[in-house]
């Protein structure tokens, strides 16, 4: 067996054994594969796809390649949910503490944002002190206390995608379905979960542009979980504009108490709470996903969530005092509207052009290695569907420095489309995948 | 402009720019672009191929990335033939003297055996005392005086080549119209031609196994050397069984002096004379293809062919003498049969096998750091069409060493079918794209 013989078998579409794919990876982990043959093999495998048998295999090499979480000791069922990224989503920050406060256990291990993707951790650390960094005891002994936790990933888990993935991301074969499910599966499994909820976005602000492909990886996401014991359940969440009206760390934050509170914007409650749901069921799926659903609006309805939440910032060390004065999170210094340039309905807001705006104040990151501004961001005032008159404030930019303010607010001007009818609002969750 | 955005695009069925591929090819040289993302984008290349504009463009990147040869001080028309590359494949040296005989100049830059084909190099050097490594000034001599010359590679023209064609060896992008192309053609521009004669072998021994990939590639060579100045011919020659009767170095050379003596098999001396002939004619292409066909069968039916080749192995430093007494060549130790076990027609002789039975032999190399044994190779007996009895030879393994010669037999045993019907013998020459 040698590596040029499995790329070659791949670029020929055949179907590689467990045998081969392990070669592959354990050898690019340990140097013996060449970085040129790995590359070369994952376009390979970009264009010729993989089975659900070489997807299954590629994910547990992957994980088998570091650690797992032992969360036995842990009574509960522990149940996760993962986001393929987009923007203004602060799913994560609502749902585990509601799915936590329905009893479920929920062991979260969360990204940084890239690109124009905000990150769960990037949000949290916006809370004076909270830190995301722990080593796997605490998690355990976290999870157990609390119900919960969100944390980064450690560095000795599935060590194979994280050499894999910094190699795609220089060699275009990011988009590519069974290495996003081998990526994100591997280090799901790691976590030592009883079942996972996936939120796939779909739209401009995702890497799913359209629903066909967002369905085809839930799917692929979906299938290659429960053949490794892992039930799982993916929703398609629409990303074609922001989610809520805050976009930005610490404005995401606030966003989030105010739902946890019973208020906020309507489709980041209503997306948040199904997820929830999804997690309950999950963790008793003998029961009906309305009954779970009913569990998880009464949970945030009698503020069990926000309850939940307070002692989770409080366990990681943050100031739990935020929950009663987002004024204690810090703010941008400068605040500046973006403008209609004429009456009419708001027709789109561009996910993607919302993303790199926020982005250009600081909020997010181009470069692993970019800092990252907490109390930048953009607030949307006029959501989907508002009527507009001329010089009536679409959104705000939240910025530190003048300069990356004004390019921000060029960009936000760019991703309204204003028009003359009252447009028809998309479904924020268009379809499930059981 | 960076090597992520142009790997995306090519992945994604988008044409290059020039600029954007010397971008990489020129990167790639200098260190700039690394050697995963070349790799990466050669296997985008292999399954996204090229425009005639791009392959023109890499062709003149990859030659402008060395030195060139320059012949301007020679005079006469000077012209080349190049081959894919086959098993028994002595063309090039009775069609280099035929058409030198012509008048026509012959610059051949020629390389050496890998894997199951043998190199022109290596059959030259079995000559005792023939070099190949000559320094430009003493190539320029060589054809003046001699009419022509046939030498390795320098190091110095097309080292983009050198570099790309090393990473493709081992990341499976060898079988690519444009990458071969463009390896072949920025390396024949490089040496001072007017013309080129290019001998595209198709079957089992071959490169491309059929014809119609055959004649894509045929097309695309021609089409990208005209393109860039040069005007080309293409022969389909098959290589479905090996060419002639001998396979080995100092065996294919004994066969070119029966040849150039005017005997030997009648498939080498029909294709090396159409070979030769197509380099008479584009050497003066005002005048027709029969006529010049008819002049390479007189140069070689009166022995100038001949005269021309002694000249050439004296003026390289080889020992003449082989050319009246084959004996002078080296020889092996062993000469064992390898006989029919039944009665019947030879109806087919693999070159694949034989090819891979004569490197098994030590006549050809696995790895381009293999020493090649000059005397070893294989003995066809019963060619294509033969009536032979049980126990009758079809062939002879020359060896210097027992074990690799028992090895050796085994496979040209299998390379044998021995069927009941008389066959039809497959066309030496089945097309030729002018």
């Amino acid at each position: 067996m040698t590596a040029y013989e499995i790329i070659l078998r791949k670029r020929d579409a055949g179907e590689l054994a467990p045998a081969e794919l392990e070669f592959m990876v354990d050898g690019f982990l340990s140097g013996s594969v060449a970085d040129y043959q790995m590359s070369a093999f994952l376009m390979a495998v970009f264009f010729r796809g993989m089975t659900e048998d070489e997807t299954e295999s590629l994910t547990r090499i992957m994980l088998e390649s570091g650690d797992s979480l032992d969360l036995s000791s842990v009574d509960g069922v522990k149940v996760d949910k993962h986001s393929t990224g987009g923007v203004g989503d602060k799913l994560s920050l609502i749902a585990a503490p509601v799915a936590a406060a329905c009893g479920v256990r929920v062991p979260m291990i969360s990204g940084r944002g890239l690109g124009h993707t905000g990150g769960t951790l990037d949000k949290l650390e916006s809370v004076p002190g909270l830190r995301t960094d722990f080593p796997s005891d605490e998690i355990v002994r976290l999870v157990d206390e609390v119900g919960m936790a969100i944390v980064g990933q450690s560095p000795s888990v599935a060590p194979a995608d994280r050499k894999m993935y910094a190699l795609r991301d220089v060699t275009a074969t990011i988009e590519c379905v069974p290495l996003i499910v081998g990526s994100i599966l591997s280090k799901k499994l790691a976590a030592g979960l009883d079942a996972l909820v996936l939120d796939v976005k779909v739209g401009r602000g995702a890497f799913m542009g359209d629903i066909e492909s967002a369905r085809t990886l839930g799917l692929r996401l979906t299938a290659t979980a429960r053949r490794l014991g892992l039930p799982a359940v993916a929703l398609l969440t629409d990303m074609e504009s922001p989610l809520g009206r805050a976009v930005g760390n610490a404005m995401e934050v606030a966003e989030t108490i105010e739902v946890l509170r019973g208020g906020g914007p309507l489709d980041v409650r209503e997306t948040s709470l199904a997820i929830a749901a999804r997690m309950v069921h999950l963790a008793a799926p003998a029961g009906d996903y309305e009954a779970a659903l009913g569990a998880a609006t009464r949970a945030l309805d009698e503020g069990r969530g926000l309850e939940v939440f307070a002692r989770f910032v409080e366990a990681q060390g943050g100031d739990a005092r935020v929950v009663d004065d987002a004024g204690l999170l810090p703010t941008a210094s400068i605040r500046e509207p973006v403008t209609s340039e004429r009456a009419g309905f708001v027709t789109a807001i561009d996910a993607l052009e919302i993303g790199f705006a926020s982005t250009a104040l600081g909020a997010g990151r181009m470069t692993v290695d970019d800092p990252v501004d907490p109390a930048v961001g953009i607030e949307v005032v006029a959501p989907l569907g508002t009527e507009v008159a001329a010089g009536e404030p679409l959104a705000y930019v939240h910025g530190n420095e003048k300069a990356r303010a004004a390019a921000a607010r060029a960009r936000v001007g760019q991703a309204f489309l204003i028009g003359d009818g009252r447009p028809e609002v998309r479904a924020r969750l268009p379809e499930v995948l059981e």
